[in-house]
């Protein structure tokens, strides 16, 4: 018999749903900048796609001087960019919406951060030509299945404004910390649109159009689009800028501690402007401290925060994390409430018990 | 290059906290009877124990005719029962308490199933006999740790009164699933408790005591009590047999459907008695009907059961699912709350919405 110590314990993704398959990232307990391909959340519309990436094109057609494919050893001769970006499902914290929405309920881990390799649209462009009348580039993926609210095939579809698509961070992506993409994150191509809410970055990606009209795909007019309103679309805006965040990782809400120190610790980001500042709050809000940057902010990048916390007397404790950024931005007390939820970014709370 | 068809989609264990380690199982996507070691549920007290289970003994003392130890071997060579148990953690679905309670927030699934296979603990002590005084049985595992409410270390030990120990089905088990125990749920030797709560199947058993007076152990007499205020302990109970109780394991809590053909299924449980029926709401509670079992109701295990359910007119839906039982129990629209958050039991309720 074998001496039995196996201390070891691992986190994993949290399961929403299998096929199509959605599963957010344990975020509490992902203490680095590089979230492994095992622990970034998973979330799709459809079932995976099922194509021969033998025969993989890249086609960029619509409102160009000349229509081309691009196979991938072509796009890999191109000259690269690589950066650091969070993705983050524009229905991250979901479940938080008060009063509740539908959907995916996801928590606070429907985000991930990593490096991205790949090569700028701008760059791609270059060899088709982009003609004056060009408002919009829209990108299809190859997943595809029957939506609930119609009987159709559907393939998921997003446009950028051709502003954004020209940005040289706009990046048709291959590598992911330094390996190919990984099959699940949109392998062989995807699209990286740092700043905006995930849903921007199409996954296999198949082909890309230039277009001189606004794109109404579902994914576009349906989906992902602010509805202020329960019962009618009035006000609707559509989703497009990550919302200034931040996320206590730890400690655990509702946990129990004892007195003495505690690191409070956790992550923040915005989709506009750089972080520059975390405020923590022990006591629900009444005063607040800076928190320490464990880290240089970076754009498009989460920062990491500390705070260490004294406690030597017992009762119940409601603590808070908010962020601001460089344009003045500060993370506000409650989130916008929409009826697809969307965009949740209210200050971070949680409640802990010391005994 | 490969091809890139790579549907496979699995869930994991959703981690609560890591050191000690408190991980839920999936619940909602197990649909067999055997929850495998990688999905069983963990919950810990305190970090692993770290022994040399080669130098293993077990000993039985306290109010005995001849005190004793037993090597896993010995213990192997005794009469062996097999049974299919549920274990629930007296805190599975303490996260739905309103208001809230500190402590891990299990959701629903802090629960699992498998083959338990153990000799029976009153075999055991037919070798050292009992004394007439023997009033309980106190077990002490080799986890042990600092609680929050203590300077002092503390192991976990819990105690059995003297008819559940020599209960014939009260086991002390060295096999899950036709393997020795894992490691994680208390190799070489653990408690199996048939229909209390898990707190009592104590894990890695380093010894067994029998005792003419009422055990006062911290994980006894201040944990695992029912205590219905929220400023003093007036009214407290201990927490023993599990409540009725049922989970809707499909749909998701507030997935969006389409119209048309629906699968409502899940699993019920009882401490006291067997399941004898399983009913089903789609209308928040105004009308109920019978759910089909999928299996026949045995002691001790879960059934699992299926509704169809027809939908045709969109909109939202509240499904409700209660258990009865064969002693006449029946599943309560409200938990009883306590301060500690055990014993959650309410109708499981989701709701979805049809588009």
């Amino acid at each position: 018999m074998q001496s039995s110590q196996k201390t070891g314990a691992k986190s994993y993704l949290i399961t929403k749903t299998l096929d199509p398959e959605n599963q957010e990232t344990p975020i509490q307990f992902i203490h680095k900048d590089f979230v492994t391909e095992k622990l970034f959340y998973r979330r799709n519309h459809f079932s995976y796609p099922n194509f021969v990436s033998s025969f993989y094109w890249l086609s960029i057609g619509g409102l160009v001087n000349f229509s081309r494919t691009f196979s991938l050893e072509e796009i890999q001769a191109l000259p690269s960019k690589t950066l650091k970006s969070v993705l983050e499902c524009a229905g991250n914290k979901r479940g938080f919406f008060k009063p509740m929405v539908f959907g995916e309920q996801w928590q606070k881990g429907a985000i991930s951060q990593g490096i991205w390799k790949g090569v700028s649209l701008r760059t791609m462009l270059r060899y088709t030509g982009v003609l004056e009348a060009a408002k919009e580039v829209v990108f299809e993926g190859y997943d595809f299945g029957v939506r609930t609210d119609s009987n159709d095939l559907t393939y998921f579809s997003r446009s950028l404004p051709i502003e954004k698509a020209l940005h040289p961070d706009t990046l048709i992506a291959y590598e992911y910390n330094g390996k190919p993409l990984p099959f699940k994150h949109g392998f062989p191509l995807r699209l990286i649109v740092p700043e905006w809410y995930a849903m921007a970055s199409v996954k296999w990606i198949k082909k890309i159009t230039v277009i001189d009209h606004e794109f109404k795909g579902p994914f576009q007019a349906v989906d992902y689009v602010y509805y202020p309103k329960k019962d009618s679309d009035e006000g609707k805006l559509p989703v497009t800028t990550m919302k200034i965040n931040s996320t206590i990782q730890q400690p655990i809400d509702r946990q129990i501690l004892n007195t003495g120190f505690h690191t409070i610790a956790g992550i923040a980001w915005t989709g506009r402007g750089v972080i520059t500042k975390i405020e923590v709050s022990v006591d629900g809000g009444m005063t607040w401290s800076f928190a320490n940057l464990v880290q240089s902010p970076e754009k498009y990048a989460w920062v990491r925060w500390e705070y260490k916390w004294e406690v030597f007397e017992k009762g119940e404790y409601t603590i808070l994390s908010r962020a601001m950024e460089s344009e003045g931005g500060k993370q506000p007390k409650e989130a916008v409430w929409n009826r697809k939820g969307y965009g949740y970014n209210a200050i971070d709370t949680i409640k802990v018990k010391v005994e």
